[in-house]
Formats: structure tokens, sequence, C-alpha cells
């Protein structure tokens, strides 16, 4: 075990207790922005019940005799429902496991983990929710642009970019998204955001509004595409951005240039595949 | 150290270069939401400028030999400004410091953490920008409830409370905020609640709008006051939270009774104050 975490061995994690569930964020993608809440549930649980959106260096962290369960959702494929995977987590902590269901960014920004809860509460298992960093706003950080700015951003707004059929919410009214003052954060959005970029345009919002397409957050892979509302469809049609991406519509994308300019980001080495890990696995 | 994290010990964390500043958002109040990053920079750092959002207990997990510097901005007292924060990064930096700026929350909501960088970025200093769990996400979620939840918030939205004279922002617009479908999360704002209710009362939200105020999120000391738009201000004039504050408007705070019934939410010790913590301590 490598020592880096100094002071923080000091603390006493609760337990894990078998027959519970907890509903941890695994954030956007980089292993270092797992909590310490994180890190001990993925050493110590028995099951590992994951989403798509969970990084493939995450899982690493594993207890090697976890059981790992992919129960990922992908647009386009047969994949479980949302009844489906309540009823396997339940099932799971009846068994008497320390089930980890672990998702991507934040269980409670666009992540079911509201219905999870009530899942387990209904079938009186006790839960531990850990939150985890938001792509939205960690993962926009990584690409240097910050969610809020004084004097630039008063409010940030998070939208999701779809939903259960894979269309644009249809509650969702542009005139009021494009009347705020501060960024607009979509997500899972790639497939919505002509629509999204010419309904603003015809709500009022600039057509120069600056636009950036964050895709692969915090990860090695992290791509960002600086556009505006005017062209982003078209930017992103050319680059096909993986998915999952977070696209972000305001000032802020402005800041990126400065920001960028002296931030270091490199990415955290899992395993023993580095050299300096490899020195200290030895 | 009380081995707690398991396989995050393989992790090869980034090397926290003498000379170089790290922005890093300490979440809400509990250790357990430090990042494994946080945690590192916690251990190796040399110099640690905090403000007043940061839990004690976090800081009780820094390098004994460091320096700890308050630069916290409290209402109604005596502060640093903002240039002075920024100048005196720029110093310890150029001392050749391992310098940890740590905030509360993440430091790009609202934490002005995008002035420090490009004040930093000005100066010909690299840094890293750590982000951490806001409580308006995190904090929350301790209190039982979720940002978002499907059918009842397609969007959530971050507003801070007040501007530099302490009253609110005067972009905002109130029947823009009203009608959006989600949740309103204000920052920093018991001093101006009384305003947001009756605000968003005139321009439609109604009145039976349920409301939390969140006080001292995630930790020990954790309280939640349950209202509506029409008696919030009255409920907390009544019962004086203690800052800082978070107060969630919106349907989502319904679902907290349900939540919280099976949530597990107990603090995490620190040091050796626990008797868990005295025994692997010994």
């Amino acid at each position: 075990m490598i020592p880096v975490l100094g002071g923080a061995g000091r603390l006493a994690l609760p337990d894990f207790t078998p027959g519970t569930v907890w509903l941890v964020g695994a954030g956007p993608g980089d292993p270092g922005l797992l909590t310490l809440l994180a890190a001990k549930a993925l050493a110590d649980a028995d099951a590992v019940v994951y989403d798509a959106l969970v990084d493939p260096a995450i899982l690493d962290l594993a207890n090697p005799a976890a059981r790992l369960i992919d129960l990922g959702k992908r647009a386009g494929r047969p994949s479980p429902t949302q009844e489906a995977i309540n009823d396997r987590l339940v099932a799971l902590a009846r068994e008497g496991l320390r089930v980890l269901r672990l998702k991507g960014g934040d269980p409670f920004v666009f992540g079911r983990g509201g219905e999870e809860c009530l899942a387990l509460a209904d079938a009186g298992i006790a839960f531990r929710v850990v939150p985890g960093i938001t792509a939205g706003i960690g993962g926009m950080a990584y690409a240097g642009i910050p969610v809020t700015h004084r004097g630039m951003a008063t409010t940030a707004t998070f939208v999701t970019g779809h939903d259960k059929s894979g269309a644009l919410p249809d509650n969702l009214d542009f005139g009021v998204l494009a009347a705020l003052p501060g960024a607009l954060v979509f997500y899972m959005a790639l497939g919505t955001l002509d629509e999204i970029a010419r309904r603003l345009v015809a709500a009022g919002k600039p057509p120069m509004t600056p636009v950036a397409i964050v895709s692969s957050a915090s990860t090695a892979a992290q791509t960002v595409i600086e556009s505006n509302l005017a062209r982003c469809a078209e930017d992103a049609a050319r680059s096909q951005p993986k998915r999952p991406a977070i696209i972000v519509v305001g000032e802020v994308v402005r800041l990126r240039g400065w920001i960028a300019s002296l931030q270091q980001t490199g990415p955290v080495q899992t395993g023993c595949g580095s050299k300096a890990a490899q020195s200290l696995c030895a």
C-alpha cells in the first residue's frame, strides 16, 4: 500500500455493515476524485453493482474478491430497467452482502439515486448515500471551466438532456432557460444538442454565446470542444465526441484559456502500470 | 495509520510540487467526503490557507508541520479582501512552498476559485484544481434530499444568496427562477431568505412549495428545518440555524421523510477521539 493519504489514515470511517447498501458516486472519472468513503466502500464491498458511467480505472480498485455486476444502461442497447436494478440491490442485500451501488458522478444529479433509495427504504434495507463529484462541476473544472464566476454568473443550472424516450424533457421552457444569468449545464445531451442550441437562440440567447462540450471529463481521454450556440451542433457532428459528454453554455467558457494555461491536470495512475507506481508496488 | 482505504493504496497520485498551489474543495464538512487528492494535499502541504467554511475536523488532518493560515471571510467582521488572499497565495508559492488553498465545498461553486486561478495564472504560478463535493448536492444528500428526482425535477439551479454588499444579486429575475421546473438551491442566503421567499411567491411560486434549511450539512452538528415558502422566514427567525446553511426550495424536499427513514449518516470520527479509533491508534 502506498502511504499517500497521510493524516487521513487517522480517520475512523463508518463500518460497511453486511446486509446494507452503500449508494456511492464515483465522480467524473479520475480515481483521485473518489471520496475516502468511496475508496473504503470499494475495499470492503462483497458485490459492486456498477453502471455504464463508472471509469474502468475505478473498478480496478475494488476488492478482488468482490462480485462485479454490470447493470449499466447504454443508449440503443437492451439494458436492465430501473425496477430490475432496484430488485437486484434488494436481493443482494438480503443475501447478507455488503452491496456497493456505484454510479458515475453523483447519485442524486440525474442519477436516479432517489429512486434506488426509495426502493431500499420500501424493502426495509438500511443504506448510506455517499455523494460524488458531479461532472457538470468537477469534470468541467478539469477542462478549465468554473461553473460560477463572480460578475459573470450568479446562478448555475443543471438540466437533463433527455427523458425516458431519449427526447428533450417536455417541461423545459427555453424562454426561462435563456433568461438565466449564469451557466447552463446539460447532461447526456449530445443527441439533443442541435435542438437545445436552436431553441436557446430562438428564445433570445445570443448565437455567439460560448459553448463547451467536455467528453470523458477528468480522464486521460478527456476532450474539449469550444464552440458557440450558432455552430456547436455542426462542430459536434464533425468531431463526434465520445459519450458521456457534458455541455456547458455560458460566458464562463471564456475563462478556459486563462485557467487552462497553467493548470495541472495529469491523470492519476492506477495499479502498477506507471513507473512511479511500480517502484512502490514492488 | 488505519488501513481503511484498501485498493486506493495502489493509486499513484500526482506529485505536489514545491512552488505550486493546489486549490482544493474540502466538501461540505464530513471528512469522509474528502477526495483522495484532497487527503494527499493535506498530508503533503507546507502551508494551508483555509477559509471560514472548512470544518475543523478536516484541518486536523493536515501535516502537523504545515503552516495553517486562516484567511476566512466572515460576515460582519474585518476580513481579508480577495486581492489580499490572491497576493498571499502568490507570495507563499514564490517562497517555494507547497501551498494548499483549502475551501469549503467546491472552489468553483460560489467559491471565487476562478478569481484565484486567474491571479495565479497572471503571476505565472502553476496550480491544480481539485473539485470538492458542494453542499447544495452532497450536504443535501446527508439531509435525505436528492437535488434531482425523475418526474419531479428535470433541472437543478444553484443561486448565490448575496452579492458583495450582502444583498441579493440585482440580476436575479425571480419570475425566471419561479418558472424553473426543478429545485432551487440558495447558497449563503439566510440573511436574504425573507426576501427570496416573498419574491418567489410574488412571481407565482405556490406558497406551500416545500423549503428545507440545512445547516452544518454532513457534520455531527447538522440541523434541518422543513418548512414552506409561506413560513420559512419565520421558522428560520425562530430556530436561528447556524451559518453556513443551504436553502432548497422544491418538491424534492418531500422525499426526505422516505429517504431519511433508513439512511445511515453517522459522522466520521477523526483523530483518536472515538473508541473505535483508539484501539486502532494504540
